[in-house]
């Protein structure tokens, strides 16, 4: 069983999903218990679509902690963050509006754009994200005015990548010079295990009506407590809300006041605080071995960004390696990685792959590393 | 307490909501027991977007009861059948199609199919649900063939009208020959409190390919057991399954496993199987008050359709009697129900209302219908 742990028959770095192994039982059970024994009836029974209000609460209270304020009608919970996406683009984006995003960037979110009809324009990031200025010729350039730039500016899904600060506030004041939502997705924000703290967008937005308007800032409960909440939230104009809130109407009436309940008693639970420093610290570890076991793997070949936070690693590959052919060799050595083509909205980089450290503890970590770097050389010489 | 328990401040028959006092809270603890001790690692991550294995075969079970069959690939888990219906549309409706329904419909489908941009037509219907003749001359009419007929057959959303065994097989007949979809909403179906059961459409179109290619089944545990599970599910063909999954993918990726393991930890259990009598009881005594109460007050001049089942009581007012201006008087009064113009999606009857007998015990429903005689009185004079 022991030969077992460290060399399971597959090691997948391919799914975004946390780590089930590191999740925190025993203090979701106990918000369980005590959202039930607080009030079963309202647990159990339809909600208010906007989110229940010890929920909406605790979301606030955990916003305001990073300098994000939201009034009370400028937040909706949301089934999961990525229905709060769906929503916005059902309210804002039409079939032909243009959407910018990073280039490469999360691929549910695409997904989402290209259901939504929407017209996406990547702009190259690099190690500090998307760059304001690449973005300002590209709302020059687009046939009409984009409706929404998309990022995830910390620990970026896939790069790993964190804007910077100064960034952040050019980006905001570039949207609202030309009224253009920005939407911040933030899922990972509190996992940084390294470097210094960097503020939401919704933040610096905070404290000027014209930034507010523009900013839209969407989180989610899955990657700090649990997926199976299904709790995410926006905030944004309460305009912007509003609509928001009809389409989910429409769509699924109101997130699980059960879940909801249990979501607010675990926000306020002392197991919630101590719970995330040790996600945070099971991360580090388990990026810690990934970096390692791939610097001494392929060395300089193999190129990366040391991750701060997070759940990703972004590869670069030397030029011409094709990470889709390149997954099939990695197959089988039963070892799975997300080829980078599908963060791509066009033109992907065949030359790229994001794996993830999340799920695989650091054995698990180095046996899969050391089978990648037998794919890569039956790869190089096939 | 007492007095306040047969005299509440404000009487409510206007809302959908089940009956809270009815829960079967200790059944649904058990259940949530039962899903915990099963497999918590299972319960709190990302699931299959389809739904989890063990509510997928509860739903196919309790299904085949009622005679609709499922294949794997014809059955997926939503977030409450709303979001199955809005799934539907955004795989099969595009704006300017047109969609068939009853007159007078729920409510929520009618905001559903606005959403869209569908144009619905509006096809009266009588004590027996829609009329398939009246359906097929509106095929034969609208400008281009129909995407979509949409019914709640069974103790319908507003009316409480069951569709005979004849018109549901001539119903789907039709929609077969003309390949429409035929959508059954069907969240009442097993709160038969009176009469003889009628078999789903769903399961009519059990034996036959081409009607099993255009019908679709909505079903939900929001009223046999809590609405807070948000667990609806859909049964149709394998390809309106599969685009309806790709939907949800991009929509919220998963309905709760958590609550998923609930529900079917519920629905296997003795417990659900002794509850769902219980509710039709609780339902059969509200109804039985509501009606002679109503009797009593009105006599002839409020006519109705007794029903047979569900949650709600359909009333036409004397000719020229406004329902929302009667709902100012009955505001006075401290007593409220839904004006008919709401179930309408077009050319509103304004002298109908909705009453909703779920929620009130007999004795605030006699309380309740006392205040409205009263609210009509001053109406009429007013």
């Amino acid at each position: 069983m022991a030969q077992f742990a460290v060399n399971p028959s597959f090691i997948s770095f391919a799914g975004g999903y946390p780590a089930a192994d590191a999740f925190d039982f025993d203090g979701i059970r106990r918000a369980s218990e005590k959202a039930w024994s607080q009030g079963a009836k309202d647990c159990l029974q339809y909600g208010a679509t906007e989110g229940v209000a010890p929920l909406r609460a605790a979301l606030k209270a955990l916003g305001l902690a990073r300098g994000i304020h939201a009034e009370d009608d400028q937040l909706m919970v949301t089934t999961g963050s990525q229905q709060a996406l769906d929503f916005l683009l059902r309210a804002t984006v039409a079939p032909g509006d243009t959407v910018l995003v990073e280039r490469p960037t999360y691929p549910g979110a695409l997904q989402a754009f290209r259901l939504a009809g929407a017209r996406v324009v990547g702009i190259d990031g690099d190690a500090e994200g998307i760059d304001p200025q690449a973005v300002a010729r590209a709302i020059e350039a687009a046939p009409s005015k984009p409706k929404m730039i998309y990022v995830v500016p910390t620990f970026a899904n896939p790069t790993g990548a964190t804007m910077s600060e100064s960034r952040r506030r050019d980006l905001l004041a570039l949207a609202a010079k030309h009224d253009i939502l920005l939407v911040e997705d933030d899922p990972y924000g509190l996992l940084r295990f390294s470097g210094d703290a960097v503020a939401p967008i919704a933040a610096h937005a905070a404290k000027d009506a014209e930034l507010r308007k523009v900013s839209v800032y969407l989180s989610t409960l899955s990657k700090v407590a649990v997926p199976a909440l299904r709790i995410g939230w926006m905030v944004a104009s309460s305009e912007v809300t509003r609509r928001c809130v009809m389409a989910k109407q429409v769509s699924d009436l109101c997130t699980s006041p059960w879940m909801q309940h249990i979501g607010a008693a675990y926000l306020d639970s002392p197991e919630f605080a101590a719970h995330v420093p040790r996600i945070i610290a099971t991360y580090k570890e388990r990026a810690d071995a990934m970096v390692t076991a791939l610097h001494q793997a392929f060395d300089k070949e193999w190129v990366f960004l040391v991750p701060d936070g997070g759940m990703f690693l972004w590869v670069k590959l030397p030029r011409g390696v094709d990470a889709g052919e390149l997954l099939k060799a990695a197959l089988a050595q039963k070892v799975v990685f997300v080829p980078g083509a599908a963060c791509y909205a066009s033109e992907p980089d065949a030359a790229c792959l994001r794996m993830s450290y999340s799920t695989a503890s650091p054995e698990v970590i180095r046996e899969g590393v050391a089978r990648l770097a037998h794919a890569y050389r039956s790869y190089c010489v096939g």
